[in-house]
């Protein structure tokens, strides 16, 4: 049976207000940043349009409070419990707060851990304010999943580790981490003193596995950790901004509100608008959205599977990104080489790390028709290039 | 004839998504915060109700390219002439422009001068940062007007001073600066080698003189300027923010970037939608609003001037701040005075600057009637005080 979102209003989704559907050109089919091509849920526009036929003067200083009691309830019902208002702070977005918690929690030439491959800005973070990256690569184990180099990270640390940079469900490789890993990332945190950052930004989008909130581990990891979510993936209102740090530990929050003082702004009334309704009458659409995904996500491992089986993929457990190696290929620039003969836009792959050149991301938010249109402009242009294995 | 304003739907402004109105509870009339309590134009809201209806994904880095376009023709339009897109940084707001200028500008222990009484955040920008006030006090000079003392001024520099902060109309004063003042600030800059934000935000909302953008003075003086403003207050959007940072010399918006680089988050659609729209359609209300509001400054001004002459006022020249000087009245707290025996609230003088206690702003930026009522409820507050002049 044919869902809505097969067949996108085009005229609707390309334009200069889309920096996906603008920055490669016309004939690009831009599978990159991570927007999805659906419409937004209908009740978060109109309540958008409600908000606005009222006032659109200062909101109070921490947020809407009908928002803020949204965001409590969401936590609670994911397992972050015993928080109250005074452990919320509304950020523009969150890459605002992945700064802020770098900025408020390290200093210069501080080091600071994360696992990659990671969604570009954390690494960005700390090389823009002079930190020390300590990065620690997964590696597909032997779950067949992207699994976290415990040793590895162990090595990592020295006396001048002060935090750790946490991405879950992760960004780009989909992992979802288990409650056993989360325990060994607590415990590692602990043993040496780190704040820890963790993004939960896609946990409103997981497939298979359980999203657990790290903060919810244990009472004295949640001392010591910051959570960043917003609304932006799961409902699609990347545009709109809007992000929130939570903490148990309330100093935790002054520090990066006194590292960011007057620089951010404050949190806008549509984004806040947009936000309640999604928390509030939102689960529909994103159900059938995820449901939308998954099946995008499989049609894609198939597609893989059956006509492009040397570019390596673990089928994601959360988000509707595909993290892709093409190293079996030899191509000398991946990101290049669809960009010109296959005209299809990815994310470079070693801008989520070091050595992950090769390497690209797949945004599969779209139509299962341009999705398909992609794929098989991919499959064209490697088969035209005479390289192809299968 | 009976103006729209003068019966405002007081249930779409009160609430708790207006800090204006929930701040100081329910019986007080707030005339502190500089938001309007009229609708925005419905042309603005029309358009980001279009807007939404298409995606709400990431914008473009730099912005609408619509936007983009109308700033500069507006710009133009008042005298700031040979910018391209270059020139334009579009900032979530314009308080986080003030601290980027700053950060990216001078360093710790910079001296910067400013005149008060000033917008609070010029004040907050320094302090917070560890940069050094040096403040000169304006005062009533021959014109009738407040003044620029620019003796003092002179007497404030010294080898470590490296930037002037001016506010332009100017807040909470009302002054519109000529272009002999701002000539002479000019040069006053140049001599000394001092880098300039400009703060003209309040440029939309001016009943007599004619706004001059201070870079537009000479194309010397243009170099060391940095240009803020935003469609917040002409247009009353304070909600959804949007600035725009302004300079012929890119190197400073450069600066600027660098030294908040990933904690400001881009401008949002809303925002953008918005401030396009009013730029396009918005003059009529405009030019509506403003009359309005140059009657209320006209009825305040009689009312104090036959009921309360015991508080000094000269009439803004723009903005719809009127900035009050209690002092005559010897009240320890004016501001406690007024909020608790009157329940009106206003801004406290003297986070404007030193000195300025027994001063306080009032924002008439109302209905007629709440702005009377208002002004009723102080003058009985001060009756029964038993300490009234007249």
């Amino acid at each position: 049976m044919p869902h809505p979102y097969d067949s996108l209003e085009m005229a609707a989704i390309k334009g200069p207000h889309s920096v996906k559907w603008s920055l490669y050109g016309e004939e690009v089919l831009p599978l990159w940043v991570a927007d999805m091509d659906f419409p937004v849920c209908a009740e978060v526009v109109q309540a958008v349009a409600a908000r606005l036929s009222k006032r659109i003067g200062y909101p109070q200083g921490a947020g809407d409070p009908e928002l803020l009691e949204a965001i409590l309830a969401q936590q609670e019902a994911m397992g972050l419990k015993g928080l109250g208002r005074e452990n919320l702070w509304l950020t523009t977005s969150v890459v605002p707060g992945i700064y802020a918690s770098v900025l408020g929690l390290t200093s210069v030439g501080d080091e600071v851990i994360t696992q990659v491959p990671v969604y570009p800005p954390f690494l960005n973070a700390l090389s823009d304010y002079h930190r020390i990256t300590r990065a620690s690569p997964m590696a597909i184990g032997p779950s067949g999943r992207w699994e976290i180099d415990f040793d590895h990270l162990e090595s990592l640390v020295s006396p001048a580790t002060r935090m750790l940079l946490l991405c879950n469900p992760q960004n780009p490789t989909g992992r979802v981490f288990t409650r056993g890993e989360l325990q060994r990332l607590a415990e590692f945190a602990l043993r040496h003193r780190l704040w820890v950052m963790v993004d939960e930004l896609w946990a409103g989008l997981v497939y298979e596995g359980e999203h657990i909130p790290f903060a919810s581990i244990s009472p004295e990891v949640a001392q010591r950790t910051v959570t960043l979510t917003g609304p932006c993936k799961a409902f699609n209102t990347a545009g709109l901004g809007g992000g929130v740090a939570i903490s148990h530990n309330p100093e935790i929050l002054a520090r990066m509100q006194k590292a960011t003082r007057g620089v951010m702004g404050h949190p806008n009334v549509a984004a806040m608008a947009a936000w309640t309704a999604a928390l509030q009458h939102g689960q529909a659409w994103l159900e059938d959205t995820r449901n939308y995904l998954r099946a995008n996500r499989d049609f894609l491992g198939e597609f893989l599977h059956t006509k492009l089986p040397e570019v390596k993929y673990i089928p994601p457990q959360a988000t509707y990104l595909a993290w892709l190696d093409f190293r079996a290929l030899e191509i000398e620039d991946t990101h290049r080489f669809l960009l010109e003969k296959a005209k299809v836009a990815l994310n470079e792959g070693s801008t989520f790390g070091t050595n992950f050149k090769g390497f690209l991301r797949l945004n599969f938010a779209t139509s299962r028709g341009v999705l398909q249109e992609a794929l098989e402009r991919i499959e064209r242009a490697l088969r035209a290039r005479g390289t192809m294995l299968a």
